[in-house]
Parts: structure tokens; sequence; C-alpha cells
């Protein structure tokens, strides 16, 4: 229940994003009952080839809390993070992922790679998918049904 | 040659982030002859864990050329990137990498990873590695040894 209401206000920030022409993933960090960092991805309006929801969230949490450990903290994001997202959360320590939707074309969250539970890296991530599937589904289909409109 | 050239340059970046405490890994982007972006490892003095070279390298060429796509460059990087950097390196669709020492613990060029040239993924990229890697190492090895002394 818990998760589900944090990923109904990762979805909103998604929305946020599609609003102004972005790909509609969104992320939250909670530690503690409190969300610390917020983003939507933001490449077209930054041109920034990095600028995806969950590395501005991880930058963000750890500006907030002033140190690159993010220990117990949950990432809650609308999509599987990609391979360059997924090794920031490992980079970060962050010990909890929750994910909605997976990615079949980039998923490092256990769909083409698992880079969050491989034994070989110096940190193992606890992940939940498919919270929210459809709701985030649904979002990332009528972003891009729209624009191709 | 060029690539010995341009990895020393690489290596002095290196060189002046241990001088201020920080993991020597120096990276720069090269575009036309030119560099367009240089960094040095950045997660002490910035507390973000995801400020590695490359990383901040690549926000920084992006920022420059006014594109999240980085076509026409080379990046040279004394240290095997890292799945995140990795990551980064895709997204960026840079076409060439560079780098120096191999990283048996979190190597994403080749070591424990192939994220640059996996043909899942909608962008595939030229390494070429072992460029002064005796020079990349020594620098490692003797800040590490500094550090425990």
């Amino acid at each position: 229940m818990e998760d589900r209401f944090w990923m109904r206000e990762a979805l909103e920030v998604a929305r946020q994003g599609a609003a102004i022409g972005e790909v509609p993933v969104g992320a939250i960090i909670v530690k503690a009952g409190r969300v610390i960092a917020r983003a939507h991805n933001q490449r077209e309006q930054t041109k920034d080839p990095t600028a995806h929801a969950e590395l501005i969230a991880i930058r963000a949490a750890a500006s907030s809390i002033g140190d690159w450990r993010l220990i117990d903290t949950t990432l809650y994001v609308t999509l599987e993070p990609c391979p360059m997202c997924a090794g920031a959360i490992v980079l970060a320590r962050i010990p909890r992922v929750v994910y909605a939707a997976s990615d079949p074309k980039a998923g490092a969250g256990g769909t083409l790679f698992n880079l969050l539970q491989d034994r070989r890296l110096n940190h193992w991530v606890d992940v939940v998918h498919d919270v929210l599937v459809e709701e985030s589904r649904h979002l990332l289909k009528s972003f891009f049904r729209d624009r191709r409109a």
C-alpha cells in the first residue's frame, strides 16, 4: 500500500514532465517517510544526455542530506532504470528500488541487465517492480501517441 | 600517437584531482582536435555520488555544444568506465572511447560488463584500451598508498 502511495507521487511528477514535452518518467526518493528529492526527465529542456529522472533525483537527494551515501532510502521510479541510472543507484548505495513498468529496450533492473543485483559489485539492491505498472504504461503510450499525431 | 597525446592530458587532469584528495581518474572529451570538456572525479568535494570524471565531462561537453548528442567526439579516460559512466556514454552517443587501465571491480568497458558494445542497445562504441596503462596504474596505486600511510 505504501509503495503504491509513493508511486502515485512519482507518476504525478512524470505527468509534469510530459506537460513540458519530456518523456514522462518520474522518480522520487523517500527517507523516513519523507520525500527528499523528486525529478522527471529533463533531457530536452537541458540538452543534458544524463538528465534522467533517477540521476537528477539522486544528485538532489545527496545534496539535500550532504552525503553521497543515500542510506535508508527508497527510490521510486515509473520506468525500470537504464544502465546509467542503475549504476548510479549502486554508487549511491540506495538500499531499495521500486519501479512500475519494465523497459525491454534498456532495462537494467532485471530485464536486459540486472545491475542492481550483481554479486560482483559492492552493493546489492532490493527490487520491487510492477507497482502501478498499467498507469505508467498508459502515461508513456499516450505521450508517444500524442507526439506522433 | 594521438591517443597517447590526449591520454597524457587526461592523466594530468587526474593528477589535479589527486592533489585535492579525489581518487585520481581524469577524463577529457575531444572533438575535431580540440578539448571540449575535461574533469576529474569530484565525489569527495561535492558529496555527489554521480560525480565521476566521465559523467561530469559528458555534461560539460553537452553544455558546451548545446546538444545532448556528442557526435564526432572521443572520450579519453584514465580508468575503465563503471556501469553508470558506460551507460552515460551510450546515452550521449559518443562514438569512440579510449581508456588506460582496466577496472576489475566495476569495469563496464569489457572487464565485468561490456555495456559499450552491447548489440541490444541502440548505440555501439569503438573502444581502445591499455593506452598509457602503466602511468594510470601508478597514479592510482600511489594515491591509495599515500592515503593509507
